[in-house]
């Protein structure tokens, strides 16, 4: 029951760029649980990988392989993390990219292997490694739409974003998709979004953009506080646009490519929070007045991670005294609570460290029933602010992961 | 339905200790939901509170009144906890202190109030200061059963924990009462806990005593990582006992109350996780080899807070990857994953950063099954630990907190 999440809009293709979804069998016989990508020779490859210590074999032979040598085939299943899978699980991820390698025709040191689902169980190698072929046989540039079926998970919708513009006269093409319902609170970037462009940019520059844009988007995210094992990223720029390279950071060009990536990364990011696992509401936490964008982003993760805070809003209940007590304890030193103020959209709820004077219960009980809420917190201490966006934690949060497994 | 939580045993009187629990019909008519306690004239009384920047009225008054004043009496209501209610919560509470000290005798600083129940609603000051008589009159030694009764709120069960004991051939008592099911997270301590001990202890030492009991017991649980506004703790010496003064933190007798307080804290703790709302299980987390203690708190609490652990939990399913991802998350410098070890009771689950060899579904689901599971993380770089008690995540407690107000 994903929260004003619309069906898939139409994914335009992005030159330089093929892709092909195959069922392996991984967990579920018939499923589409494979996804090859393939980035045309000279294409630049950014990418941000989760920080989360136990990081899975995927992620370490991605970074691995990176360093080394520029991404050709990207290679991502769904139905196992590999993660927590120690030295055999760095070897299935390997001998997966060699496969791939092989059958491409490159070297595996550019294949990046990318997994999601359970974590702790063996890969399923050889099943993976014989639907290989064929994947690479369906190469194709219109494939978007199947792909971000392919790399679900609890997911209950596909994610995907894309965007036509002309910059300085020359069309560009951004698409992008994600997956993510739950285990989401992304630290570099959630797993897993693939963003391409046919636009030409300088790789330094490419790397830069897609942090700046993960910051406002994916790391501004949070269903359950839970980092995965396997997040990444990746924004791939085929340059095989005519619009010439991009390789200024003070050039008008970077400026609207920047924009445009934070946009499209932005849209899947609150789609996986529309998403979330058991998700009854898009919740949208505003902190400003701060003395640093540090300790704003500390007072919206701590109202957005509260179990009673999102009890409150699963249930429609305008029990603000749970908002003030999360900010009270978030940790910001010498908060004077004389001067906070809370809006829950447009009702101003608590004023002068207690609640607002014309606060009416019914007003609070209008905002609550929607579906999309803004809490506003201004901590009038300083001129930064943060925003993060979550879920609700509902009935049926409890039940997808209290059975996940079985 | 608590978790191995016992009913109440025995519990012996204090010398120098009386209580009153009467009904005020704050929230529920006919329910005893007042409770007054009286310090013999000469008591000392220690005391920790909440570090919740919005702290309720109450917890302002008491710090207040305990800095002028030697307490004399404690006026506790459930039902309302007097929070974010700014000027008139003061107010409202400084009313309350002043009816009681009238009713006793007293000055008004020597009066503490303490509060539970919703955040921000008026407290109905006319219904308790009505009450306030006749629990004056009703004070008695005997009655901390009414009284462990009288304090709680969605707890299912009182918690009361009473000792007596030898020191140097004199009998000392300690008998004490807490409360609390949700929004705990102490930090200082939790809402609400009133030890006493008819032994003489100067104050200082008092002081010293509590907090050393507290850091090992209330600040050792949580059951949803929100730290209550109105968390208070005290610790009354009557100096009733025949056993002199204790005065020397070197003293034998010193460290005997010391162990002795802090048992009690720590069993009356442990009964707020074991009712902790919608409790299926009681968890202790357990970290060693830590650089340092602070680092091993914050693996114990990451663990304990994450979303995912907990349902895992609930579901009683031996879903270690949700565990490692949680260490892995915890945001220790420079872990080395492929050194730590994770247990479950006596199955080691995670060795060399992956599943242990050894590991057999069959074993991890025979523990999961118990109702009380140690988890044991060892992080193999130094010698610190860390305990934490906490509960699991159920739909219970999603019913209970989206319905709290209704």
């Amino acid at each position: 029951m994903a929260v004003g999440l619309k069906p898939l809009g139409e994914m335009y293709p992005v030159a330089g760029f093929r892709l092909a979804t195959v069922a392996a069998g991984i967990k579920t016989p018939g499923r589409r649980d494979l996804v090859v990508m393939e980035l045309a020779e000279g294409a630049n490859c950014a990418a941000v990988f989760t920080r989360n210590a136990f990081c899975a074999a995927p992620v370490t032979i991605a970074k691995e392989h990176r360093a080394r040598s520029a991404p050709r085939y990207l290679l991502i299943n769904t139905g196992n993390a590999n993660a927590g899978t120690g030295d055999s699980g760095l070897a299935d991820a390997r001998r997966c990219c060699n496969v791939l390698a092989e059958a491409a025709g490159v070297d595996a040191d550019s294949v990046l292997p990318f997994s999601t689902g359970v974590i702790g169980e063996p890969l399923p190698v050889e099943k993976i490694v014989a639907a290989i072929p064929e994947a690479v046989k369906a190469l194709d540039g219109a494939s978007w739409g199947d792909a971000a079926h392919g790399i679900l998970t609890t997911d209950t919708l596909p994610k995907g974003v894309s965007r036509r513009m002309m910059v300085m006269g020359e069309e560009i093409t951004i698409t992008g998709i994600a997956k993510g319902s739950g285990m989401i609170r992304p630290d570099m970037a959630t797993m897993l979004a693939f963003i391409a462009t046919n636009a030409a940019v300088a790789p330094h520059l490419l790397q830069r953009c897609l942090e700046e844009a993960v910051a406002h988007s994916f790391n501004a995210i949070t269903v359950d506080g839970d980092t995965s094992t396997n997040d990444a990223c990746l924004l791939v720029a085929t340059g095989e646009s005519a619009l010439t390279v991009i390789d200024s950071e003070e050039s008008e060009r970077y400026r609207e490519l920047l924009q445009a990536v934070t946009e499209v990364a932005t849209e899947l990011a609150q789609a996986i929070i529309r998403d979330g696992e058991g998700a009854t509401k898009f919740i949208t936490v505003d902190v400003r007045g701060g003395r640093s964008v540090d300790e704003c982003r500390q007072v919206a993760y701590t109202v957005a991670h509260s179990p009673l805070v999102k009890t409150a809003f699963f249930a429609s209940d305008p029990n603000w005294g749970r908002i003030l007590a999360a900010v009270g304890r978030a940790g910001v030193d010498g908060l004077d609570v004389s001067r906070v103020e809370v809006h829950l959209d447009e009702v101003c709820i608590v004023r002068n460290g207690g609640r607002a004077d014309e606060y009416e219960e019914s007003a609070g009980q209008a905002v609550m029933d929607r579906d999309e809420i803004t809490v506003s917190i201004d901590l009038a201490r300083g001129a930064s602010s943060a925003r993060v966006w979550t879920s609700d934690l509902s009935h049926e949060y409890v039940k997808i992961n209290a059975e996940y497994r079985t």
